[in-house]
C-alpha cells in the first residue's frame, strides 16, 4: 500500500485508533439490504453509523484525536464544525473532562447547533461559510491557547474514521467496493487507508455533490481550490477543504478510484428509499451511497467484482425537513436523475 | 439464581447460544437516549435489535435452533408465527441450507409474509389466530416429518434471545433495570436468566398490551390461560402462550419482578416519539419499552436505582402506518393515557 510520501500516517495509527475507541464508540453493524442488492445485482451492505451515540461516525475522529490529547493534560478544546464533528468533539470532551468550544457558521441547521449545546460545549456562531467559522477557531487556538482539533484534516482525526475500514474488511473480507460520502476526505482517507492496505484491489468511490464539492473541485484543479457553499439536503457535505490541506487531499488523490456527483433529487430520493426500504432515518450526506445505487451510476464492469459496501455516515437530519420528504414521496418519484460518475 | 427445577435451562445454554450465533447474528448496540434519560431522570440506554439481518432480534433464537438442527442432519422445518419468528427462521434456513416452512395466521400483515416468502421459505396461511397456525404446523411435524421449532416456547430459541442479556451486561455492567417487551415469553425468560445470573439484584420489567395480553392473564391466573387475539399496533405482541407451555411461563413467573400494561394511543405516541427524538422506525412492540418511560408508568423507587435498559425489539412496521402515524403526530398528542402497572 502506497501512501503520499508527504503523509505521516499508517495503518498501524488505525490500530492505535481502535485501542483508543475500545468501549467509547460503537462498533456499528453491517446489514445487508436485499432491494439494493437486487437492484445492483451484487450483495450490498450497509455500515450503519447512524446508530453511533452522537448519531454519525464523527465521534470515532474526535474521540481518538481527544483521547491522545487529555495524555497530554491538555485542558480545553476548539474546533469548527458544520454539525457532526462539533456534536461527537462535544460528546468525547465530556467523557474525557475536557472544556469544548465549537466555532459554527450561521448555515448550520439550528437542530445541530442545539444538539452540540446540549452535551455541555460552548458555541460561537459566526460567518457564512464553513471557511470562516474555522478562521475564528484558529483564532482562539493562537490567541486564547485552546488545543485545535481540525474536523477532518488531522493524522488522528483521519485514523479515526479509519477504524471503520478496518471494521468492514473484517465483517466482509470478500468486500469488492467501498462507497464513502465525500467531504473534506477524512473520512474517506482513513477507510480508504485501512481498506487498501488489507486488498489493494478493493474500489473506493467517493460520492459527492454536484455542485459546491470542494474536493472533487481540487482533485479535477490538480490543488485545493475553494468553492462556494451552497445549501443543500446533504449539509454535511459542504464546506472547503482547506487552501493549507496537509493531509487529506493528498490522501484521497491517491487512494479513490472514482468519484460519482449527485444531484438534490437524487439525495430526497435517497433518503425517503432509506425510510421506506431500509426503515433507516438517514441525514442526506448518509443517503448518497444508496442514491448511487438507485441512480445506477456505478459502473457496471465495478459492481461485478462482488459485495459492494455503502457507509451510512449519520442520522442528524432535521425531523421537520425528513417528514416533508417523505409526505412528498410518490410525487417525485418519476423526477429525472442528473448523477453522473467520473474518473 | 433459581430456574424452576422443572426446566432444563441454565445460564451455559445461552453461552453456548452464542457460540452458535457467531458471525451469524449482530451483537447490536447499546445507545443512551437523552430525551428519555431527561425523563425518567436516570441514564435510559436501547438496545437496538432493530439492526438485526431480519429486522429484529428473532434471528438470534431461531439461528440458535436451528444450528443445533443442522448438526443432527435435519433437512426441513416448519413453524408458526407472527411474522418476525418466521422471518428469522426463513432467513436462518437459507444460511444453513435447511428448507423451511412458515405457517401463519390470516392476522398477520402482508409485509411480514411478504418477507418470509422472499427468503426462500414456504408459507402456508390458515386459521385466524396464532394458535390455529401453530395445530397446522404441528400437524405437519407430525405427519410429514418436518422438525418443528416453535416461535418460542422451545430451550434453544429461549437461550438464543438470552445473548442479548449477557451483551447489556457486558456493555453495562452497572444496568440496574431492563424493560422487556412480554409476548410468549421466551425473549423476556431468555434476557432475565442471563440478567439475574449475573446480578440478581437487576429489575426485570415485562411490558405488553392492556387487552390481550396471555402471557399477563396466564400469570393472573396462576396457568396458562387463552385470550381473544385483538388487531393491535404491536402485533408482534398478539398470540397464545400455549395451554401446554413448557417453559416460558414457568421462566417468566419466577423472573419478572413486575408487568406494565399500554394501551393502543400510548404505543402510537412512543412509535412517534421513536421517529422524532430517536431516528429509529420500529414496529409497534418494539415501542413498548420506550412508552413505558413516556407514560411515567415505571415506579420512581425502581428507576432511582440506576441505568436503565429498554430493548428495542424490531424494525418490520408496516411502512403505510408508520408514515400515517408520523402524519397524525401533532394532533393525538395531549390524549389520555391509561397505561397501569402491576406487580
Amino acid at each position: 500500500m502506497s501512501v503520499p510520501s508527504s503523509v505521516d500516517l499508517s495503518p498501524a495509527d488505525i490500530y492505535r485508533a481502535r485501542a483508543r475507541l475500545d468501549g467509547r464508540v460503537c462498533r456499528t453493524p453491517l446489514v445487508e439490504a436485499p432491494v439494493l442488492s437486487a437492484l445492483a445485482g451484487t450483495p450490498v451492505y450497509l455500515k450503519l453509523e447512524t446508530v453511533q451515540p452522537t448519531g454519525s461516525f464523527k465521534l470515532r475522529g474526535a474521540t481518538n484525536a481527544l483521547a491522545r490529547l487529555a495524555k497530554t493534560g491538555c485542558a480545553r478544546v476548539v474546533t469548527a464544525s458544520t454539525g457532526n464533528h462539533g456534536r461527537a468533539l462535544a460528546y468525547a470532551a465530556r467523557a474525557l473532562g475536557i472544556d469544548a468550544t465549537v466555532c459554527l457558521s450561521r448555515l448550520v441547521p439550528a437542530n445541530k447547533v442545539d444538539a452540540v449545546r446540549a452535551l455541555g460545549a460552548q458555541v460561537r456562531v459566526s460567518g457564512q461559510s464553513q471557511d470562516e467559522a474555522e478562521h475564528e477557531a484558529l483564532r482562539l487556538a493562537r490567541e486564547e491557547g485552546f488545543a485545535y482539533v481540525p474536523p477532518f484534516d488531522d493524522p488522528f482525526v483521519i485514523a479515526g474514521q479509519g477504524t471503520i475500514g478496518l471494521e468492514i474488511v473484517e465483517a466482509l473480507p470478500d468486500v469488492a467496493n467501498i462507497v464513502v460520502p465525500l467531504s473534506g476526505g477524512g473520512l474517506f482517507a482513513g477507510i480508504a487507508l485501512a481498506a487498501k492496505s488489507a486488498n489493494r484491489a478493493i474500489g473506493l468511490t467517493g460520492v459527492t455533490l454536484a455542485r459546491g464539492a470542494a474536493m472533487h473541485a481540487s482533485l479535477a484543479a490538480g490543488k485545493p481550490v475553494l468553492v462556494e457553499e451552497l445549501d443543500t439536503l446533504a449539509d454535511s457535505l459542504g464546506g472547503g477543504i482547506g487552501l493549507d490541506n496537509r493531509y487529506t487531499y493528498a490522501l484521497t488523490r491517491e487512494l479513490i478510484d472514482q468519484t460519482v456527483l449527485l444531484d438534490e433529487a437524487s439525495i430526497a430520493r435517497a433518503i425517503v428509499h432509506a425510510y421506506r426500504h431500509e426503515r433507516l432515518v438517514v441525514e442526506g450526506a448518509a443517503a448518497v451511497g444508496m442514491a448511487a445505487v438507485l441512480d445506477r451510476v456505478l459502473p457496471a464492469e465495478r459492481i461485478e467484482r462482488g459485495p459492494l459496501v455503502l457507509v451510512v455516515t449519520g442520522a442528524n437530519i432535521g425531523m421537520d425537513l425528513h417528514r416533508r420528504l417523505i409526505a412528498a414521496d410518490g410525487s417525485q418519484t418519476k423526477s429525472q436523475s442528473s448523477s453522473r460518475t467520473t474518473r
